[in-house]
């Protein structure tokens, strides 16, 4: 069998590095191109040395490509929010037959007028909006299989969502009184040099950010309100955790209709029993980062509260796998027909 | 003036070193005794190498000692909970007139039932529990200035109950629906050689524990309960952070009586208006743990959550100073009569 | 083609847990038996969560083995040194088919005089001794396709002897004057509970430890003695890291004969071009540890220093993988006549 | 005793910020003037909130500044290396009598050709350069005294310096073969927006850089060359740790005319018996940086290697505070006669 020919848009990141590491594993594809418009005639391995041993196409620039005649089949596109849905429009302009997996926020919102509120701008590509389909595997699976344009949802969305979409689904839980608490690693900020972001700012220390208003909140809207019938809002707050990789939703709910911690761990086991990248750990117990680092799992606890009613449930990704590039391979192995969990099989790296 | 003499019993853990490094800045005080059982013979400088260049006196055994004679005005117990009831009885048995800051939680619970039915055992000096006072200095100040037995309260509760009681006593928030997303340094899980607490086990992850049960909550129900008049029982969480030192506690609530997020800044600023070691940050700022590290400061902060009429409090302190043992060091002042913030005043160490 | 049979002794340990790692990801293996005697009957998960999601042997106990009908191809042994030679002897004595792999130092030194001096006790097993292989594979690859016993090199010798051997064998610098200053991360300090390894203790600081003794010396000696027909003893330090996995040795030495630092790199170039597992930088570039984080690679670079005539040189690798147990696999897949690189092909994990 | 009236120009980096951490504690000195261009009319908190409880002058632009009526004592010049030579001209064209402690490194080289060669362009101050007095208080306290402009040494070369000078002045050591690898936390980069110095990049990793060519290689010859009276010129190459504070040398010698370690150990001993800030540690015992953590101390140790005649020598100190702005304070009390310790009490923070 011919290997599918894949390009990453945007190596040069953490999200596009990251594709990188699974794809070079990956049996069927053959890495064919590689963008980063700012280290554009450089090597692969001069971004990211740890890709020395390994032939890779050198960087090229977005500008200088024809799509039409690239012989790709689909195409990774990890650049920054706001600029990818000028690329992908013209993209699909030169070349229909093309596949895209989108990293980045610009069609992940169905609502062009959500995208413009939240965004700050109107959407530029509304007419492809109506195509995509929202790559959470796990909840729209079918969906994707024929899409041509996936967009890969954000880190803490997926965190937050694959516990309690179940939950809404199965009107298990008081929608007014869901309380996420989310901790991030650093790598979920990305690669661009921001005081912020240095060493000497982060380690030994903790804090939330983006408080009462962050990005990932319109798919959090979005995804819970589809999956009640209703409008749903949440509250929200992310943190930064002084480690590179891994999120932790704690979450806070209270069961309806009776309903127990117990009986919204069973909901949860039942539901995510066959899934591959999805773990549901025994009552109780409640996930770390440290033990999905690197792979494509995510991991999912639910304990009792003190409180009568109250549960706690935690979830645990990698921010950059299945928070990200580790999904975006899991799409593209939908879109592409083959087996859902290939080249996504590497175990944790702990400690 | 004559210094006081101090003694420090548990010299080898994190509690007690702080409370010598705070102390041997202290103008007023004299380090006169060190003790420390499984090091006992040894040099301080043997068990913590920073105090290399300082005179101190050597660890002795606590079993060693003649508390009649030994000239002591005071003494911080940082000794393991559980064992505190019994030495700090047999310190007032033979010498009346030492002062005890006590820095376990074996004094904590005014409550000797309660502290049967979350320690698991009954209270060994409940006569002396009586006369112990809880040494949350901004709102116990006043009984804790003649007391001879101070409990210096537990990390997470300071860093909770300090944002907490002044909005439960104004009646300004909603008792029901309090929850609190507690995140810890290391050091709060003190120096114990366990396999949970290794480098490798600790670093590059973050995880949740003693979820829906954590001794904290003993303190907190007391504290809460008093300051509303009623029962309080709130959510309480705590995570451990790959970091040493810090605590954020990240709050929600409900503004109850038309108290918007606003109001309960404007509680929280005239509150503590003219605290020394407790600083409101302006409306919409969230503290960060690692401006107060190395110092006594808690820094607190509210902001408005985007689902009407709840807030998100935010409040951050060093577990090890404010914590601990700096608020030990504030008790001690009260108790022997020195200006409260006498020996605190060290800024925080950042970065 | 049947799957070996393995066995992992002493899998509730960190080269033991990375053991299983690997091999869960190696196509023509079967995790067989798992012993951690103080966690026998547990499951794997217990002991490291991340393996939740696999089907892993129950862990069970040393003692109850019976190897004469285990069916077991080939064992790794990741027990504490000094218990091992019994242990093995104890295995052969029982199964004289069996292969083992040893990640212990009980069976790296050929000479028991030197054993027994460096370890502090006469060897358990020296009719053993004469059989075993020493596992660093890319200098003695012919020797371990036929051994029975390999004993799979320390991790800081690793590091060391892949640069220096070449040189050494090349006469190419002066055997007087090498000095390597290694550092290595705290996973090199396993996973025992002890004071000086817990993460407040490590966090936020860097130490050299064992300075002018170091037992991985012992192996140093050996190797670099064979390589140039004399003795050879060099300046050898370790240090600690506060991060997980990775070793740094930085190397001082000395060209002879004419030999620029351009010509040691040359030599170094040329030895590795087609070592799957040893990667030369271009000159003047030195490796990071985080490039080869979670992979079996080794990076290896030169540099001129700034006195004429001398190099720095430096290596790194991952302390767990090409360190001890992916080396160990790669044994493994020579002793069983796999390809080399079967299992070992994962990509680093940076960031 | 009126107190002295300070500046601090460059408040918004690493080593602004702590000269204010230790102004605010010193008990002669008032904090009068904070300068800093990018962040100039914003509060010293927006910039660094662990100021926020503290009344501090509002930063304020260079170019605004009037230097004959600022009222000002003494100066810290806390400036990018390159821009400072043409500010402090400027500073004593409009106001000769000022005092001046340079941290940039404009100031450090006697020679000005050597500074053209190192720093890639002509010193622009040469006649400031005759009277600037480098300020290592513990080799040139008499000299800093009475001078107006101190030049305030580098981190690595103070660390460097501090154990090699008595070494070298005596003639203890082999000049020819000294070889120092040094460790630095992360704020020795400053504060400075670079991708490199992300905290995703250097976290869980360990590196070299500069190597054969670090522009404190330039102090260090300097330094030696006037203690021996020679020419001496070393091996020096430093390295990044993933923490944020502490430079650790680890130092290889080798004893000339009979000295052997023991002998190098006692000549320190000595040499630093009635240093404040200077601590030497019982011989065998090397330092770790933890110990001196936001202390002004640095400690010395020293180890016998297993080649006869060698010594390996560790020094350790915080790079912030003996390695830049305390011991810029120290010139400070020297230069403002002050006693030499106020203001640098403080106790390492560990853990």
């Amino acid at each position: 069998m011919a290997k599918a020919k894949i390009g990453v848009l945007g190596a040069s990141g953490y999200t596009g590095s990251e594709c990188v590491r699974l794809l070079l594993r990956h049996p069927n594809v053959e890495i064919a191109l590689l963008t980063a418009d700012r280290r554009a005639g450089q090597a692969m391995r001069e971004v990211f040395p740890q890709f020395s041993p390994f032939d890779l196409p050198k960087l090229v620039s977005l500008e200088t490509l024809d799509w039409a005649n690239c012989g790709l089949d689909l195409v990774f596109a990890a650049l920054p929010h706001a600029t990818t849905q000028k690329v992908i429009r013209g993209i699909f302009a030169d070349n229909a037959r093309i596949k895209v997996v989108d990293l980045s926020a610009d069609f992940r919102l169905a609502d062009t007028a959500a995208y413009a509120r939240w965004y700050g701008h109107e959407h530029l590509a509304p007419e492809l909006q109506k195509e995509a389909v929202y790559g959470l595997v796990e909840v729209h699976r079918e969906r994707i299989r024929g899409a041509r344009l996936v967009a890969n949802p954000g880190c803490y969305t997926s965190c937050s969502e694959l516990p309690l979409i179940p939950l809404i689904a199965a009107k298990a839980i008081d929608l007014d009184e869901i309380v996420v608490d989310a901790k991030s690693g650093m790598t979920g900020a990305g690669r661009a040099a921001k005081e912020a972001m240095l060493f000497s700012e982060v380690s030994e220390g903790f804090n939330a950010y983006g408080v009462g208003h962050h990005r990932h909140m319109a798919e959090l809207d979005q995804e819970f309100s589809l999956a009640a019938g209703r409008d749903v809002i949440v509250t929200f707050t992310p943190h930064l955790v002084p480690m590179n990789r891994g999120i932790l939703a704690t979450i806070y709910v209270r069961g309806i209709s009776g309903k127990s911690p117990e009986d919204l761990h069973a909901i949860l086991l039942k539901r995510y029993a066959s899934e591959p990248f999805v773990h549901v750990l025994p009552f109780g117990e409640l996930p770390q980062t440290r033990h999905v680092r690197g792979s494509n799992m995510t991991f999912i606890g639910v304990a009792k509260d003190r409180i009568a009613g109250r549960a706690i449930i935690g979830s645990a990704l990698d921010n950059l796998v299945k928070g990200a590039s580790g999904q975006a391979v899991q799409n593209m192995n939908l879109v592409l027909g083959y087996p859902e969990a290939m080249g996504l099989e590497q175990v944790a790296l702990f400690p």
